[in-house]
């Protein structure tokens, strides 16, 4: 192929700890192609596109880059916007101008929605352009992975939080409760269970999204904890709902919603002060606590999982690849793990489609029979995403 | 000495990450003297002291005994009380009845005040005991200490999180509001300025007990930090008051106190939202998150500072050199800086009223004349205790 075609490549949605080692591992491999010219980093999103606002990414040097990659947050810059007709109109003819004919877009199930919107459009509008999604997402709910880059670096945070947390909680007593994020899958609220080294640990109660949640059952739950244990962890996902599907958060949310339709459920401590005030009023316990773990879990630097660092710089890897070897052009990496005890995973192409807008929820077979724990198997599965964690003695 | 005296150890007041190591500290110091019989960890405070609930500390391995002081949290638990004359005369007869001789509590300046009153009142009643507070606080408010023991590592927590937390908000716009902990003292908060690396990185406000807040003053500096930046970061001391001196929080904590007579600030989500539905009612600005760091600045595992560890062992050791020496009975460790470029802290055993109850403040050196930001000064005394974070890279 004697013309190079030039590439964009852009964040979009949350950021994670490993959002850049995947942004690395696209440049990198473009880099190593012959058929790749410019490569343009749109900064924030579709936005940059938009405002004609791009970093050249062939200047920063791979030593850079790999420090860039190390680095949580998205380098780039974000923006949760979903592309409308007349986005992408104005997307096509910013690509022509700057003869871009790959579009590489890192996210979650929004962002992949996003770039699914553009690769349809522009096929309908006949602009010819390869479209991959790049998968990012703390909330692990990505129906085309295993497990999503970002999560396992996320989830190391809320187990380690969860793990100094219990040991705080040992030495006060009480009722600590803790806000996890995860709007509508439970992943990162179940790693907290990596926490636990002894039978006493915390959490001793874990509230997901994918269980109905009632005050009445958590005063119920609490009390039979602190009569066990005489003391109590939860770990409460921010996405908790009542039997009707209704997010307890939605109450104290003040409205606030995305392109996507989405609530703002992080970055306030409502539901776990109302949840901490309820037990409060309710169960006759006087030392409750409640702590909202927020973008620390998302952004904390210098504790990232290794092994999730090498899986995102390898999707973004993997997608340039397929981007280049051509066939399909509308494309998003699904993340597949081997059968069997040793931990192996897969990056395979798949059509974008399976990343799109739908997410997934915690599977049935890793929530306990009581509805507020995991089982054996969720930690069997999350172990090696996660990572060893700092070992805690105590007397 | 032919007879040997027995040892009471215990931990007091909130937990830090490097408590355990002054713990580990002095039973590591003791069980290498002649003088000292049984080595005895009260659980819970002086509450393990008046149930007789101890753990035998000479039967702990050093080896486990070096893997608990790396620990975060209180290894023998703690508690928040002040003790009686009552009190005091059933821990005296709980000592005779042990043959307890030293008497070591590891805490803040309310746990120093406790070891204060029960070596006061053993005087008087004639007990002959020798009591040591050995420092703790993440605060850093002892006025007897250039710094103190545990808060280098929840000025790491709080710097790492104020680093990743900058990056967020640089992805995604808007302002960012972060609690820290400190009643009455903005050292930790302060030390977040310690996350900045380039001119325009976050903090870009910093709010500190030592200085009056005012909401009319915060509206209009965040107006201007977001002229100038095009977003905010802001690290405000969850002890921020008026002109008045009433904490801001005050209006929302349900008014828990502890026998010590403080108000219960952390915990609690309510500033943080509060401050941030201001900032959007008043300040025109859309996007505005609130997170509050509350207990993991002082739990979190594997991220204490080295610094830190080493002088919260090596101030454990002291107190215990120091009463087994003689001559002061009732003393604690002041932790003294040599001038001079180079780091470098001496342990000097002090008498413990210099520790007790009244606290020291950010020294106004520390604090920038606009009233919203520290001092070159500040950074260059707290670096060293805090020690090299993760380096972030932009592109």
């Amino acid at each position: 192929m004697a013309k190079k075609t030039n590439m964009v490549i852009a964040q979009s949605g949350g950021p994670s700890m490993v959002i850049n080692q995947s942004l690395a591992g696209a440049v990198l491999e473009a880099r190593a192609s012959a058929k790749i010219g410019k490569i343009l980093g749109a900064r924030h999103g579709i936005l940059g596109i938009l405002g004609d606002d791009y970093a050249d990414l062939r200047k920063v040097t791979p030593a850079k880059m790999r420090a860039v990659a190390a680095t949580p947050s998205s380098a780039l810059g974000s923006c949760r916007k979903k592309p409308t007709l007349e986005d992408c109109r104005a997307i096509f003819e910013a690509f022509r101008r700057r003869d871009v004919g790959y579009f590489f877009y890192i996210g979650g199930n929004d962002s992949a929605d996003a770039a699914r919107i553009v690769a349809e459009e522009a096929e309908k509008a006949g602009y010819p352009l390869v479209v991959y999604h790049i998968p990012k997402t703390i909330d692990c709910d990505l129906r085309s992975c295993d497990h999503t880059p970002g999560f396992g670096s996320a989830a190391r945070f809320v187990a380690s939080a969860l793990k100094g947390d219990d040991l705080d909680n040992r030495a006060l007593g009480g009722v600590k409760i803790d806000i996890i994020m995860g709007r509508d899958a439970g992943f990162l609220t179940a790693a907290g269970a990596l926490a636990r080294e002894r039978p006493d640990d915390g959490p001793h109660l874990i509230y997901l999204p994918e269980v109905p949640f009632s005050l009445d059952g958590f005063v119920k739950d609490v009390k039979a904890a602190m009569k066990k244990y005489g003391r109590c962890v939860c770990a409460v996902s921010e996405g908790i709902r009542d039997a009707k599907g209704v997010p307890v958060a939605a109450m104290f949310a003040a409205g606030e919603k995305d392109s996507h339709g989405n609530l703002q459920l992080s970055g306030s401590g409502a539901l776990g002060d109302f949840l901490a005030g309820h037990l409060k009023a309710n169960a006759g316990i006087s030392r409750v606590r409640a702590d909202t773990f927020g973008y620390l879990q998302r952004s904390f630097p210098g504790i990232a999982s290794r092994t999730d660092g090498e899986e995102a710089f390898a999707a973004g890897a993997a997608a340039v690849k397929a981007a280049l070897k051509g066939g399909l052009t509308k494309g998003t990496i699904a993340i597949v793990r081997a059968e069997g005890k040793r931990y192996q995973v897969a990056f395979a192409p798949v059509p974008i489609a399976e990343a799109a807008k739908y997410t997934r929820s915690l599977p049935r077979e890793h929530i306990a029979r009581n509805g507020h724990d995991v089982t054996a198997k969720f930690i069997e599965w999350a172990k090696p995403i996660v990572g060893e964690l700092p070992r805690c003695e105590i007397i």
